[in-house]
């Protein structure tokens, strides 16, 4: 927690294109290049990186691999890596890594899905994250929080590289297009977020702002219904589509299949999926993820890790 | 008109994944090999296409080139056309063309956009393609009737290859997706199109159902703000955008730009607004298609073309 370590931050780095097709942020990045008045802060310096040119040149998600899966700390090592985006993202590390040239302290990494997910920052939970995402929430009550299980491998996101920071999603947004009011809102976000950090910077302890904060912690995704083949062999059922952050009972339909039957979720508890049907995670074999709503109470996060 | 020339109709071809990220298509065509009694009638034969397999499993448009421009006359003759997508144009035109070994006589092609269209039957202006078109309307009267120009070099699209039918265009629908709702509805429509076709066949008179038609003429087209290099400098405005089909007067607004101004239609008439924001028109330079609402009498439609 900043208000214990009192590591200053000197240099956020705000993240467009990862995805190549991800317009906002892509055109966000470009807009702040010409503006950077825009993210000028008194107490820190403000980057602006473009991740993945080549994909965003032909509007596709990535040209070799995702990059957004290439920074877990082992593969970065792994010098037989080659793909365009593997390659990328040894050299995003190099420069913005804890050890490039100029780090990172703070990564905003800005993205859109084709699920219904409105404004939602995804966190690793660490408390630095967890106290910048309840500010957020503060500020803006429609702001969803996902917090990613860490895995045996650890983190394989670009913000990984730093730590502290988020990734901005917001959805319905289709692949390709930039839209403007996703654009305002994600600009608006981000605006909150560099006056949190700002905020750290300029107090002897943290805004003590936000004390309670509601959390979707990913537990877990289910794929299509497939054949041998891995054809896929229904669809997300209308009563469930563009229905991300609702609760999900036992009994409620989830998918439609081909032949007209429903397929319903098991479980024995309520649950609530998000990144319903996102465009990307058809070949991930995620039709959604599984989370569970949670509230926190700040004061009761563990200093460092959540 | 049928019921004048009496040309027999043996043969309709159902179409999907021209564009090979349009899933809806993609997958009623799967459905239908798997339940060919859906689209069974007893005065032809029903034939399905999956049109552009490789970009398909991509869940990309294309693979080199855009297949629904690789129709038109001339290029189908011209053997040094060598892309993927120009060697599959011959190939199907080898098949379902005029002079092909199955010749289609109607075509329905079925599409998806990431404009808020909602059913739109896109025609080329024949008289048979105009009257199935108001019989759709009167089916179903949220069907928009968008009549294509006609240009010096003729018709490049995929049903071009035999000029009765329609492409069927659903959205607003992100590429890559598969959306339940959509799905139903292209079904649907496709469902009364196949009856129409039949109806024609089983009576000496065109079903004399529907006599007026709103259809939709485009006149133009206008492009993103660009700067010098080619780069997008605005968006369509927030009030502009998911409006389709709906009046655009002049001084309205539709673009927004970067530095934050409004760019207005300085046009002297209403006009209407189409295709607004297709991701995959940003390559063609196309932000929207502009288009003229007209109320056609059927009776007064000249025999044979528009």
């Amino acid at each position: 927690m900043l208000s214990n370590s009192r590591a200053k931050i000197q240099r956020v780095l705000i993240v467009g294109a990862t995805h190549g097709n991800e317009f906002v942020g892509a055109y966000l990045i470009k807009k702040l290049r010409k503006h950077p008045e825009y993210v000028r802060r008194s107490t820190f310096e403000t980057l602006t990186l473009l991740a993945n040119p080549q994909a965003f040149a032909k509007a596709r998600r990535y040209v070799d691999t995702d990059l957004n899966r290439c920074f877990r700390y082992q593969d970065l090592q792994d010098l037989t890596r080659f793909t365009y985006e593997e390659i990328r993202a040894r050299e995003i590390n190099e420069i913005f890594g804890k050890n490039g040239k100029t780090p990172a302290d703070v990564i905003f990494d800005l993205h859109t899905t084709t699920a219904n997910m409105g404004l939602t920052v995804i966190i690793y939970p660490y408390s630095f994250n967890l106290q910048l995402a309840a500010y957020l929430q503060q500020m803006n009550p429609l702001v969803k929080v996902l917090i990613l299980p860490e895995t045996e491998q650890g983190y394989s996101g670009l913000p990984s590289i730093c730590g502290w920071g988020c990734t901005i999603e917001i959805g319905a947004v289709a692949p390709g297009v930039l839209q403007a009011e996703p654009f305002q809102q994600t600009e608006r976000l981000l605006d909150h977020a560099l006056d949190y950090v700002e905020r750290c910077q300029s107090q002897d302890e943290l805004p003590s702002l936000a004390h309670r904060l509601t959390i979707y912690q990913q537990v877990g995704a289910i794929d299509y219904p497939r054949n041998v083949a891995g054809e896929i062999q229904a669809m997300i059922h209308p009563k469930l589509q563009f229905r991300d952050y609702e609760p999900l009972h036992p009994g409620d339909p989830v998918f439609l299949s081909f032949d007209g039957d429903v397929i319903t979720y098991t479980g024995d508890s309520t649950i609530y999926p998000i990144f319903i049907n996102e465009a990307a995670y058809y070949e991930k074999g995620n039709a959604m993820i599984l989370a569970q709503k949670q509230k926190l109470e700040l004061s009761s996060v563990p200093k460092g890790k959540f």
